[in-house]
């Protein structure tokens, strides 16, 4: 197991006269010190507007923030800085190849083809790219177990335009066959685009060994900062582009009726940029390079396997997915009979534990599973054995608290 | 004189032998230690994912956000927290309004009138609206000092549909007539759209007062965060407005093939949210209102009339509009004869002194008054009447160092 604990304060807060054992991780991680003091020393010593001016502050500034992207390409093994973009979030990232690619491109009789089990992020956005566009926006509804089926990869056909799919779906918390579903799209001439939100933080991420054409992560979801995540594109298609947000850093020249614009990845950077996450977001790389992403997958999966097998033993749980560590992430998704997921969470905060309740922002899904609402548990680097069993121990407590007998 | 340098640690920096004298305020502001410890108790005591959770990382975290958002309310005194929306920064802002309110209402024979003057962020998202629609953007080239002149006053005329201009100028530094301006759009069935960018931070702010439908500005040139800004609107507006970004908090209910969304001001924003870059603004804007915006604005004049008074009797110093210091902020934009702006802003960072170099991001005012680059010194409330006299006195050098012998 991974031994990280001194290095995230707020792991020892109290709460209800219990230490907090912190299982929200799909919805966003805590900070190492490593982290918290990047941030720190730039407003503390090196802030300024990066690109814009010819002063110390301004030109360590920029340093500051091309390191940031140059660690970011090495972190997700791009080919070239130009193709990472710095966004807000992955949100913001899927929204900008909305708007810039898609829009622009797709046409009635065009098809985007999407899992059932998608991030509104992910879904939303392309239901707007279709009614913008008259495209269709084609389901891929998966088995019980959340695998992808036949059936499913059959909808990947001659009118598909563009695939979008998470690597790891926020909900199943299953690992996606990547490869195979982006070589799936490029065969018909699709454009494959990756929601790695849930990937990103959990496994290796090697941009040019899936071949994707997008890949969207947030900084908040692996020890960075809430205002930080990236957009990998590749080069030929993102020079393709319309820019998204238009001004500051983004120009390169202004006339009164027409502009041009910077080259990449700056043409996709508006506005003063964000240094402050961008050096949380290099912190958190650096952090989770210096752990091994490959022990922190490992770390994981004994995590969810010595939870599952927990779980199986306690009466009225039931798992949504796949049980089986090896294809999962540290998340677990569940119901118990009887008991509103927003009550469970509730009774399980009182003793410390914070689990996400809700829809898990994939109402689709929901709908069809037939599970409107459910429980999440989901693990990250800090998380313990001891944390699992405490979980374990207090997780039948709940329908007792609800009033059921047995 | 305001008193708070000991409130900013950056300020005691030393660049080549010299403290550190940092005039380039317009671009982005330094943080007191106030913001630094919001941001840094947020992530080692209360970080969670706010509105998403049932557990109290989550509840303290969607607490401090829905405080910040009522401290930005009564701070910039909107009527309801329901049209304040958390945005990245003005640029974002601006593009939210572009797309959203813009693109989908105007069309072949509408006009959008803006000032020579704007910053490419309030200038180029309104091209691509034209270009779009077929909208004309028409241009009100003010005087030599910077004024509005009755000329272009009269262009806001019964084809205008949005007057978008800045309350305060970041080339000119000059207070812009906002309600007057504001007044005159809404004669003819405009709406008018105020980028607060630069006067936010430097003086009171009442966006009921001026009337206005929109208003933008940015935390980080108010010591806030780079990755926090906001974007004020009428309720009545807002409501009428298709989304922008898609996904996470903005999201009310999702079918396969259709989306409602969440009530004001949850609606314009879409993913995760930044709580660090609320709070950070939060604790900014306690921060300014402490000493007080009045006083704030005083000092600013005090420190650009010694400015100023100083550069007028240095020869070959040419001052870029108004030099009343009544009707300005401590914005000082400037060439020296024979001197590249870039030039004469490396020179005197080697005596430790930051200054903007460049087109400050308004190509079109430089082309219209036959300046593409100067330099700009912009003052802030740590700002001090012996750093600019330390300014005059290095000011003359650059020409020396340049090789001129007068």
């Amino acid at each position: 197991m991974l031994n990280v604990r001194k290095d995230f304060p707020i792991l020892t807060k109290v709460h209800n006269g219990h230490q907090i054992v912190y299982f929200d991780n799909a919805a966003t991680t805590q900070k190492p010190y490593q982290v918290i003091h990047a941030i720190v020393d730039l407003l503390e010593h090196h802030n300024g507007n990066p690109h814009r001016g010819a002063h110390v502050l301004s030109i360590e500034a920029g340093e500051l923030y091309d390191e940031a992207r140059e660690a970011v390409r090495k972190f997700i093994n791009a080919a070239s800085t130009e193709e990472v973009i710095f966004v807000r979030n992955t949100t913001e990232a899927l929204n900008l190849v909305a708007r810039s690619y898609a829009e622009p491109r797709l046409k009635k009789g065009d098809k985007i083809v999407i899992p059932i089990s998608e991030h509104h992020s992910d879904l939303v956005t392309w239901q707007r790219v279709c009614q913008k566009t008259g495209a269709e926006l084609d389901y891929m509804y998966l088995d019980e177990e959340g695998h992808f089926t036949e059936e499913d990869l059959a909808k990947i056909d001659d009118k598909t335009k563009i695939v979008a799919f998470a690597a790891v779906s926020n909900v199943f918390g299953m690992k996606r066959p990547v490869k195979e579903i982006v070589a799936k799209a490029h065969a018909v001439g699709a454009i494959a685009i990756v929601d790695g939100a849930q990937s990103t933080p959990h496994m290796k991420t090697d941009v040019q060994d899936m071949d994707c054409d997008f890949f969207a992560f947030s900084g908040h979801k692996m020890c960075g900062s809430a205002s930080t995540g990236v957009l990998y594109g590749k080069k030929a298609i993102l020079e393709g582009m319309e820019p998204f947000l238009l001004g500051g850093d983004m120009i390169e020249y202004v006339k009164e009726q027409s502009t041009t614009f910077n080259e990449l990845p700056f043409k996709f950077e508006a506005g003063s940029q964000n240094v402050e996450g961008a050096v949380a977001l290099h912190a958190a790389i650096d952090y989770l390079e210096d752990l091994g992403m490959d022990n922190i997958e490992a770390h994981e999966e004994e995590l969810t396997r010595h939870c599952l097998e927990g779980m199986k033993r306690i009466p009225h749980i039931h798992i949504i997915g796949s049980t089986d560590p090896a294809e999962k992430t540290g998340v677990i998704t569940f119901t118990i009979d009887g008991v509103h997921p927003h009550d469970a969470a509730t009774i399980l905060d009182s003793f410390g534990i914070a689990i996400r309740s809700g829809h898990h922002c994939a109402q689709p899904l929901g709908a069809h599973l037939g599970v409107e609402a459910s429980n999440r548990a989901s693990f990250y680097i800090y998380n313990t054995l001891e944390e699992v069993d405490y979980f374990l121990e207090k997780l039948p407590l709940v329908r007792k608290q609800m009033g059921f007998k047995d």
